[in-house]
């Protein structure tokens, strides 16, 4: 057992898209639990496009990380020593707040157990995690989808996406893939989506969404805010659903203001609904979702892909490769030994 | 009876703010009513701010008006002469076809007879038409507006804003009124109005909103758009409804894209709904509404104003008074005599 650890501070807010320069690594003595608390330690790390609000200078729904806090996120691993008894040592567990370290205290009452039956490990951060719930409940409960719904996802291979467009089929609706390159839109498609829009080499947005929804959009699950965004308002169907689910395009201009075109005649002219989301509000039902897509994906209906680095030194390269579009499938970074397998 | 009648035609449509010399008065015959039709003579005709949309050469979700065409509007008048035994010389009838002329010939079934016990003729038009259930069922269903909500309503003092102040301190929340003048914002304090905003001389409106709003906006009837939206959207109490029901203050710029701040990541934040709104949507649940603002109205829980111009040759002039937010309370026409009384 190791008596010292790697971990990433934050070493200054980004004003625009962040950089490596951002953060610093420290070596610091692996932490011990006081009564309640359980040393854990990360299997996988996570990194998701929320964390660009966490270290902005301005204020968010979730605390912000002040400069030299060590770096917000959430991780799955295993217990080492636990000071509660509904721990033990040897259990997965799953927090938002594993954090950009290799070891970390945490109470026990924070941490969610994990059934290493319903999935491998790193599903806990993916498929079965945050990402697979956002994908359910946008879809399902915020987004109100029907059968025969026509559906546009952006992002569409990455986390959320590449699980919502699966629901999305296996729920009778039509899905289309919003993605950076011809390569995830192949492979969107592989996974059920109907169709593809290739946002990078689109000639014009407004035209590849009418071309692709000739009735307007249905359901929008929005994951990025953006050009993509401004397309979909002009193509609404009657009583559209615009779930906001993540502005990740705006990350490069997260402090100033977001100056374009708004939509307010286009809203009110098609009764749409345009709503803000957050997978937190879906906890009550969390368990029975993770069984839902579980199962799924155990019986072959459900795919997922990741992205996975290796080494806690490249935290914040996954998190700007994430930022930028540059991942394909869920950006996980490996940091130890899985003692699952 | 006379032969001869006079009435408005669109002569050009508005590129920004309509001017009077948009429409042209023309004088035609009366027109005679073919089977199943119904010979109608205007009482009061109606001016609302959706009319700006119908003589824009851009697409709406009413069909425009073209150029030549009599200006399209709702009144309330009453059968001179039927053919269709559903209605008798007499009965007063309400509709959105009346138009800009003093007779007109309409389909028995698309008129709706006004019972003249629910309250005086013109309330057809304002608390007991379309701007009083608009009000209705903005809060009530769109909005969702629960007892104990913060509520903000802009145009306060107009035909929907007055009605649904009331009906908002009827059921329980606080009415914030948002109007262009301390005259119009004391009228709405009179009414149940808890607070109000002077669009016109506050000095800054994000702030003017976050004093009357120290816990946010729960829900927000947005007759106007603009700068109050503006304002709305960066003040947002948790799980906030925006209910897009108007965009007036864009009145001037119909043609063009409204380009300003766009707030997705508050809406994110808060996980509001921003929703679209046409009041023929709720058509099933009209009468019962109807009923209930009529027995406010009688038991004296609920009070009305109306800005009334006399003459067919004041359309033009009513309408732009109401664009320019230049009416106090809900703007109408006086046509000719009303029979009730």
């Amino acid at each position: 057992m190791p008596t010292e650890m790697k971990r990433w501070v934050l070493a200054a807010h980004p004003t625009g898209m962040p950089a490596l320069e951002n953060w610093s690594l420290e070596t610091a003595p692996v932490p011990e639990p006081g009564p309640g608390e359980v040393l854990t330690r990360a299997v996988y790390l996570s990194v998701d496009p929320y964390m660009r609000g966490r270290i902005s200078a301005r204020a968010n729904y979730a605390a912000g990380v002040r400069i030299g806090d060590v770096m917000h996120g959430g991780g799955v691993g295993v217990v080492v020593e636990s000071n509660d008894p509904s721990l033990q040592p040897g259990d997965i567990v799953e927090s938002m707040r594993f954090d950009w370290q290799e070891f970390n205290v945490q109470k026990a009452a924070d941490l969610r157990k994990v059934n290493p039956e319903l999935g491998p490990i790193h599903s806990a951060l993916s498929y079965l995690g945050m990402p697979g719930l956002t994908a359910y409940f946008t879809l399902l409960a915020a987004g109100e989808m029907q059968e025969g719904d026509d559906v546009l996802i952006s992002a569409a291979s990455g986390a959320v996406g590449q699980i919502a467009g699966q629901i999305a089929a296996i729920r009778g609706a039509r899905p289309v893939a919003v993605a950076s390159s011809d390569e995830k839109l192949e492979w969107c498609k592989s996974l059920g989506y109907a169709d593809g829009i290739n946002y990078r080499t689109a000639t014009n947005l407004v035209e590849a969404v009418a071309e692709a929804f000739p009735n307007g959009v249905d359901v929008f699950l929005d994951n990025t805010a953006g050009p993509i965004h401004d397309a979909v308002m002009q193509n609404l169907a009657l009583h559209a659903r615009i779930v906001i689910c993540g502005t990740v395009s705006l990350a490069g201009k997260f402090d100033e203001p977001d100056i374009g075109e708004r939509f307010l005649r286009n809203i009110m002219v098609a009764r749409a609904t345009v709503r803000g989301f957050l997978v937190f509000d879906y906890a009550d039902d969390a368990e029975a979702a993770r069984l839902e897509i579980s199962n799924w994906a155990k019986d072959g209906k459900l795919r997922h892909k990741e992205d996975i680095m290796t080494g806690i030194e490249n935290m914040p390269a996954a998190f700007l490769r994430l930022l930028k579009g540059e991942n394909f499938g869920k950006q996980l970074v490996h940091i130890s030994d899985d003692p699952t397998v």
